[in-house]
């Protein structure tokens, strides 16, 4: 098995892969997912640090395992726990990190930008795991990876993202990795959570569910936010789920084969309802198995072929 | 050094073990005891998630121990920090986890039954850490390999298990694992703590130290948890050490070398005397270094073994 | 690579080191230094265990990445999630980890006389990372360590440790290190932090900042801690840094190259000023490189060379 030839330090965002990088990052992760039982010592030696700034397991376990299962060490520093960060800047804490000998950095921050910024100041490459509103790389990649798995090719293929826009890197960094793989996106919700001028990225807006449901052939829900209920996005949890919240009789709208996806945890009962969630058109636990081998591809790439 | 044969998936509790399950397990850890310094790679390349969610630090440290004692891979999601869990129904979590690729789930519950019911959802194997008041069988596990070391066979032995039983899962499944190895189990305690209607699982009552002290090849204290102080179930600390601690003067009414066990931590001047705890019929650090090698067997036993 | 014979089972501070001591730590984080790319397996199969029971990001992640770098096992214990120590003495808690196979401890804790307390009670190495305001001894290795690779032999040479004296374990851990290699040390600041009797050890005291400065061939600066601020050591941070915060126009009180120290994290615009922190003659970044291989080194001797 052998790592591609790749040329970029780091990995902040969609927006400015190419379409043969994407296609890189998905065929290494394909690779990977083939031979997931069969031991490979791509980063033996290698030190990941997992520098968390904002809470969240998922995202961290995953990358976590993937890093484990090439044989990195995995140093994993949360935001809570840190006197790293007391009183430091963000770039003084990756400076250090650097200095502690780290071989890649995957960052988790709440202010967009914050991977981009720190990979002009450190040599080692940095990860977007997340950034504020901005970009969500590796679960763009991991929907794109599932959607192929499922569906083949993308080029022309519908894909509608349902729910909370407004904020989400991931309707961004799906809006970007779809595109690029030929898709049509549509955001829809309610006007709150999906305000018109996202058509000028590109996008189709809708603001109307059965609409946006009839031709796709994919749909992603996002998580509703619990903290918003209290906000003046939409009137109450319970609002949302009456008029947006996907359930079986619902899902007739769709055609029929069309596949679901929920980047997770999902809401049982808000944004969709269990028997949809749970249906053999539901590839959401294939989301985080993916998931897996994406982020190897991802560290692999960027730890081993770049230009330090 | 070979991993017998296995066909249980999961370790739920010891009341499901047949007596020669039990002794598979004794046998296994016995041969990790004595081969600790060699190492070997039973579990090179397997994932197992430590996923706790009630505090614990002791368990989950051993378990931690035991899996990369056979170079596992360890995950560990702890309640606390666990954004996994937001929102997310226990079903989910563990779909979660196995969908992440986890070869194993150690999972610790407050409430009794979960193992079981994550057990049926999940194909990956459930090893119970404890869950509620129910169970904590690789604890009980690790009191039958720490008491045969010392007094060979249990056949006819007498155990008093002596303290907070109403609540205690290590009661329960060290009743369980006695009983199947032939001893006969005392409860002894005050009455609120230890009510007569145990008497129906098999075990004696007893509400008098004395009596329940004399006969005992060993005694095993539990921990009094502070927080009960409150409660209604003893006046207080004082008073409980008063009449149930185990002192100095007390221990003469022990049989000569009678062992004292105690799954810890332990409350010095509580439950037990200092002079108690340090003598050379305690085998509390016994217990603990036996904990790693039992749960080594438990990991291998049913990471390898269990038809998937 | 060998690892020298040494005849110390632990590493409780740097008082009770020779020279020569200090020296074989030193020549032995150089070859782990010298050799950083290449993996070794020294300390394949043992355990580490991070016993943190006061708050710390950067010595704990140091300390991990050191062992991690040897191929040992990892276990960390934080104080905070740690149902470990709930009511259990420290002397419990270290025979429990012992008796759960550590072969080395790594001790944090806020009481002086904690490491060599524990040292006392169990066979295994006590590695002191910082006990309350005695030592943290691997951090004036690390500060000996980078000195002398920018300014060659100690010897005669000139260092001033500047700022809040008077409860630091780096400044006294430093004044043994920098005084056994044959420096001359000096402590600065105000007179409530640096009292008069610090002289008693063989330090000078100074409560001048440029009569300190003007013939130091290093100046450590110690962070000021923000929660000082309400005590009664000296009126505000500003007032701090109007007196004796190291900025560029004081740093032309400084000789031409001497070398700028700072064990981090570091308070930009307090005790320093950016435009020096990241100056050539800041080795502040060098200090946490040069950390994780002083610790391979203390790691290595302590476990491997010890008589058990």
């Amino acid at each position: 098995m052998q790592i591609p030839h790749w040329d970029k330090k780091d990995l902040i965002g969609i927006e400015n892969l190419s379409r043969s990088e994407i296609r890189k990052i998905l065929l290494l992760a394909k690779e990977y997912k083939k031979n997931i039982g069969i031991q490979n010592n791509h980063l033996k030696g290698k030190r990941i640090v997992n520098l968390f700034m904002e809470p969240s397991t998922r995202t961290r376990i995953a990358f976590e395992v993937a890093a484990k299962s090439l044989q990195a060490d995995v140093i994993s520093i949360a935001e809570k726990s840190s006197s790293l960060t007391k009183g430091e800047t963000l770039r003084d804490t990756a400076l250090n990190v650097q200095a502690l000998g780290a071989d890649a950095i995957v960052l988790r921050h709440s202010s967009p930008g914050s991977p981009l910024f720190l990979s002009r100041i450190v040599n080692v490459p940095i990860i977007n795991a997340g950034d504020g509103a901005h970009e969500h790389p590796s679960q763009a990649l991991l929907d794109v990876f599932t959607l192929e798995e499922r569906i083949g090719s993308l080029k022309d293929k519908k894909v509608t993202i349902l729910g909370d826009i407004l904020f989400s890197r991931v309707a961004r960094s799906n809006f970007w990795a779809l595109s690029k793989m030929g898709a049509h996106v549509t955001f829809a919700g309610p006007s709150t959570l999906v305000p018109k001028r996202f058509e000028s990225m590109g996008a189709k807006v809708s603001h109307n569910l059965k609409e946006s449901l009839s031709d796709a052939d994919a749909v992603m829900l996002l998580r509703i936010q619990h903290e918003r209920q209290s906000s003046s996005h939409f009137p109450s949890l319970a609002e949302y789920t009456r008029i947006f919240g996907l359930n079986k009789s619902r899902s007739k709208w769709l055609k029929k084969g069309a596949i679901i996806l929920h980047p997770g945890p999902i809401n049982r009962g808000v944004e969709i309802d269990s028997e949809l969630a749970d249906s053999k058109n539901s590839v959401i636990l294939n989301q985080v198995t993916n998931g897996v081998a994406i982020r190897m591809a991802i560290l692999s790439l960027c730890t081993l072929s770049c230009k330090k």
